[in-house]
């Protein structure tokens, strides 16, 4: 997922390399091409406020605190005492960090834009010793902040103020894999990519792919409720999670580890914790189905000359490709300007308005491509598509979805970028840039649109020489409403975390969101757990 | 679904064909076979406590009030005024019923088993009358049984006392499709079959199909979390239901009716709705993500000889289909003598312990068959599998499913029949049938094992001369024991309704069903909606 990309500019990224930052995985600083910084970085970094996601990469020393920045006052949680660092210290010899340098990459977000002040950094190993730091943190009224691969977007993995920071660094076991089944258990700290690699070796793969895969840990996508490049294929974590162990604020262990497809027994209480940002439970370990590992893979890049006939395409060819059309991807020219400008690459089909990018994963490679080639020549001959070429091998394969994949990076060499990941009726996808461009006229240096067609998501990317206070107000609230009025949401698979909560009520009516905040009420009722996120304030 | 079919004698059924009672659908009497009741229906009817789910065929009349036969002591709600009655008649004019012989289909379930004395039954047309109903009653403390196409099979559609019946009869509007995304919204009251029909016509399906298609409303599917034949290949409705409207018990409307695949802003409040079997608000309206019509269906019939073979068929199979796998059923030698002898079909397949029934649906009929055919070769050459046989045209397609759909019918046709429902790790499914029989011995006419292996669902199923207490003892509490052991649930798709509430703690711990029961107190204070059902009762 190109969007799950660090900003600053680096190699050409290959689709299944990871691409977490580096000091997640305990080096000290931060994957950085050589050469000049981003050019984002040279404008006032970050913007007041901050709404627009704004790419850029100062060191982390550099990052201002989030308190300070966007001005949040701190809610009435006790603060850490030395007696409260020895009883973690006598529960987690060794696993209690205090080491102010050891606890910094935990304080900042992955994009470099938020930063905690946090002075414990906890690793537990087993849902028993979670259980006792939540127990204890709840009588002490002390906050906490559930930490996975940190490689969240919305600033939700790492603490506003000084909240202790729960890792699942350490909860890397996998518990059982059923071959019969293809159904994972595992605990919430195993990385994604070895998750995956671990089932690859054993026919299966996980249904879910993102960018951040070298990193990210599966409790911290469950908890986000990660989308990502499998989604179209596959579907969302809502349906292929089957069960959860859960420790609650007050630090009840909840079992609901089930491995089982089908279980209609009370109600899934499971379900309200994906997605949940950490704000409910901490979740401890997974149990998750797991699909065959696909024998086949073809991809098909092709120029199409209106947005109608993305769509149309998109219709023909989930009809012809069926079962085994596993991603459906668009950018518009402007993406493709950018990424032959600013990276050098090249695109292997003719001048169009939009560019399409099609993959097959099957089970055949001879029916696969049978498949592709007759919904190939029927797009030809309809006029839908006007020019396009097909890769079988695993180098053209990668070369064309670097085209797609490098949009992010392209953009930040473009200048100061403006980001939003929104969720739309997929035939309406497209106008929310053809209007914003034309809202923002001059004043804007770029508006692109590009994103997973295949599930109605467009991330919208505007760029501009520098950062301008009056460029953010001609965009926001703007997207937002435009967003609302045609019922999408303004955060397709990001979550909402610190830096979106605020705008919820666009795509949740008042009674959803007062619902939410009961729950979490009742969930959490001293509201320890990862405050200042998801939710807007009761008050 | 065998297991949603009615319990009475009927002609060979049509897997396609609706299979609802007549009287859901305003006929005055249940379908029946000319002849003999069945054999069950001679024996006392109903057992006490009826924890056994028999199947027997009595007039409406003469099934006995589950208030006296369960000895449930009514809760304090409050009765049913003339002020009452004035209020909803002046609120729905012709749609509040009264007329104790209309009412009577209403109170009574599908089976026949459990039956209610409720004197008012509602029709709302919309979500705002819904939403006065509920208001209305939770200000006056009057209980409500939200109602669809009264399929269930745990007692869980009907009034247990004297339950306003709230039926989404009136509801069957569908409200858009989208052909770009295959993404439907429609009311509550839409009737599966129909809706299926509806998209048929523009070449998707729905994602879920049961034998209850012809009767059941969408919105009870989604109140149930129904299974179904689909799940193998469509995954459950908590993935292919993108959103609800939902009316609290306060009268509250929760517009929840996304009609997008990607949306993380808070938490997904519809799926705590999902499942909750009218406990914690009624369902109104339901957007739900359809998959593409497969243009292909081909289907093998297989025996193997112990379990192991059965097991590893489906791990071959499951390889080498890929994508186009679409069912995985299979069934003992003892369901295979009992259709063979009370409904006279007869087995293509040379004599073998089990029978394996495999469906393909896909977009390429040449390529499917390749693929099965590959499949077979290896399946035969490898021993798996001893004989088999192939069909792809429809008539042997529908003769074949019946060998495997009709072994519900047959068994009542064996004597007095004791169902479950049980999701189990697929490695362990069959071991519960072997030691049930060896459990029961004598005492049981026939122990067998039916399901959708895929899905890990069991439908252990014993039949006997005639009901016995002793009998009864001897499977209950152990199949729950059992189950519980190997961590597999004691409801795979019925759900709890009245009839498995008790049950609950041998699947959940008991922080779930404490949790469980939070959630119901938040969202239902008063506990009007559909009391006496689905959770155990606090005290």
């Amino acid at each position: 997922m190109a969007w799950l990309r660090p900003a600053w500019p680096r190699g050409a990224p290959l689709r299944w390399r990871p691409c977490g930052p580096a000091w997640a995985r305990r080096a000290p600083e931060p994957r950085k091409a050589p050469g000049a910084a981003p050019r984002a970085a040279a404008g006032p970094w970050p913007p007041q406020g901050g709404r627009g996601l704004r790419t850029a990469s100062p060191g982390l020393g550099e990052v201002p605190l989030t308190s300070e920045r966007y001005r949040v006052r701190r809610l009435p949680f006790s603060r850490l005492s030395p007696r409260d660092v020895a009883f973690f210290e006598r529960l987690m010899p060794g696993r209690a960090v205090t080491d102010p340098e050891e606890l910094e990459p935990f304080n900042v977000d992955w994009l470099k834009s938020v930063r905690g002040c946090s002075k414990l950094l906890l690793k537990p190993q087993t849902a028993a010793e979670v259980s006792q730091v939540l127990r204890y943190c709840s009588e002490r009224n002390l906050a906490v902040n559930p930490q996975g691969g940190n490689t969240g977007l919305v600033g939700g993995s790492v603490p506003v103020f000084d909240e202790i920071i729960l890792s699942t660094v350490l909860m890397s076991r996998i518990i059982s894999f059923d071959t019969v089944s293809g159904i994972l258990v595992c605990q919430a700290g195993c990385i994604l990519e070895k998750l995956n690699e671990y089932l690859e070796e054993r026919g299966f793969i996980m249904p879910l792919d993102l960018g951040a895969k070298g990193s990210c840990h599966i409790g911290g996508n469950v908890a986000t409720n990660a989308g990502g490049l499998r989604l179209l294929r596959y579907g969302s974590l809502r349906g292929t999670v089957l069960g959860l162990e859960v420790v609650l604020a007050d630090g009840t262990v909840l079992d609901c580890l089930a491995s089982l497809r089908k279980d209609n027994t009370g109600y899934d209480l499971k379900q309200l914790f994906i997605g949940s940002e950490g704000t409910l439970g901490v979740i401890t370990a997974v149990s998750i189905l797991c699909p065959q590992k696909p024998k086949a893979v073809n991809l098909a890049f092709l120029g199409c000359q209106n947005f109608s006939q993305v769509l149309e395409t998109f219709t023909t060819c989930r009809a012809m490709l069926g079962e085994i059309l596993s991603a459906y991807e668009f950018m518009d020219e402007k993406c493709m300007e950018l990424v032959e400008k600013h990276l050098k690459l090249s695109c292997p089909v003719r001048d169009s308005h939009f560019y399409v990018l099609i993959e097959t994963s099957g089970s055949n490679s001879t029916h696969d491509e049978e498949k592709l080639n007759s919904f190939l020549e029927q797009a030809m001959a309809s006029g839908l598509v006007t020019d396009g070429t097909v890769a079988t091998d695993d180098k053209k394969i990668k070369m064309l979805w670097s085209l797609r994949e490098r949009i992010t990076e392209a953009l930040t060499h473009d200048g100061c970028v403006y980001k939003y990941d929104i969720s739309l009726p997929v035939g309406k996808l497209y106008d929310l840039v053809t209007d914003m461009r034309a809202r923002l006229g001059q004043s804007a240096k770029n508006v692109v649109g590009y994103g997973h067609l295949g599930d109605g998501n467009l991330h919208l990317n505007i760029t501009a020489e520098s950062y301008s206070h009056s460029l953010l107000d001609a965009i926001e609230p703007f997207v937002y409403e435009w967003t609302a009025r045609y019922n999408g949401s303004i955060s397709a698979e990001h979550g909402l975390g610190f830096k979106k909560k605020q705008f919820i009520q666009y795509s949740k009516p008042s009674e959803a969101v007062f619902l939410m905040q009961r729950f979490k009420a009742m969930l959490d009722p001293k509201g320890i757990l990862n405050p200042y996120k998801t939710l807007p304030s009761s008050s």
